[in-house]
């Protein structure tokens, strides 16, 4: 069982609570709040997310490349192409 | 008026669909799609934050700063201190 | 005279710091310390040299948008289309 | 051996041009330079920084997660716990 099945209620709680900084993001628009309380709630959103996305890899690290439940055949090095990929795709 | 006025529609639009790929995973992980899979929906609702994020700075630095519509007063100050404000927060 | 011409000595203070950081993990890829190591370094160095960044676009903001020497003709305009520039290349 | 052992003449020579753009920031300091010109060179040595940190963590994911040379007594576990402290670090 994968650890994003594992830990699905605490992950789906912290994708729940930055929908809703998506939807304070909404408000905020709609009510024309000052641009400064806009950016600030985005920066916070974004970061929130930074949060999940660390948790989530954090999960996969463990899961599919040090401790795989099934560590045969060619199992690790697939998940560590797949971490690669992520970073790849993140870190620029 | 403040550009997050005058760009309301478009702005909000962005934030709906930032709140759609939040949404997108949450049924990835209801649905215990693999993490990979997640993890490039996060990377992606990421870097969408990021672009409106910048979208809003740029209209910040033209509004507040550069141009306000009421230059008087320390207005451009006020502009430039809440800008840096927000920056130290995001660049780390 | 810019602000970079006026905080000379202290940003070439700190370029010549994080220079001397690019040596430190010189050496320890020569003695072949572990990569551990090597990352925190990596690590510490991108960290100052974003400190470098946003020192340097705080005195671009003041300025060369909020307060130029000289606040005639399209200067503000200019300061700010470069910052954005900037903030293009680096917001990814 | 470790990848950073069996990769130090590459690693070496990305440090050392990196160690380079610092030369050239302190001399774009030096002579006075316009502010958005550091501003760019900064940006530059910063992505190459990103880019060596990614290639010394995509070596630590292969050598000391997914395929150590010597993986019995928790060498994976080790490298994974090392692997989240520096993303721990690096990823706000």
């Amino acid at each position: 069982m994968s650890h994003t099945v594992k830990e699905k209620p605490k992950l789906l709680a912290r994708a729940r609570r930055i929908k809703g900084q998506l939807e304070g993001i909404e408000r905020a628009l709609e009510a024309e709040l000052g641009c400064a309380d806009v950016l600030h709630q985005i920066v916070a959103a974004r970061g929130a997310l930074t949060g999940l996305m660390r948790e989530v890899i954090e999960g996969h690290i463990h899961s599919h490349i040090a401790n795989p439940q099934d560590p045969g055949d060619g199992t690790r090095e697939q998940g560590a192409a797949e971490l690669i990929a992520i970073l790849r795709s993140y870190m620029k």
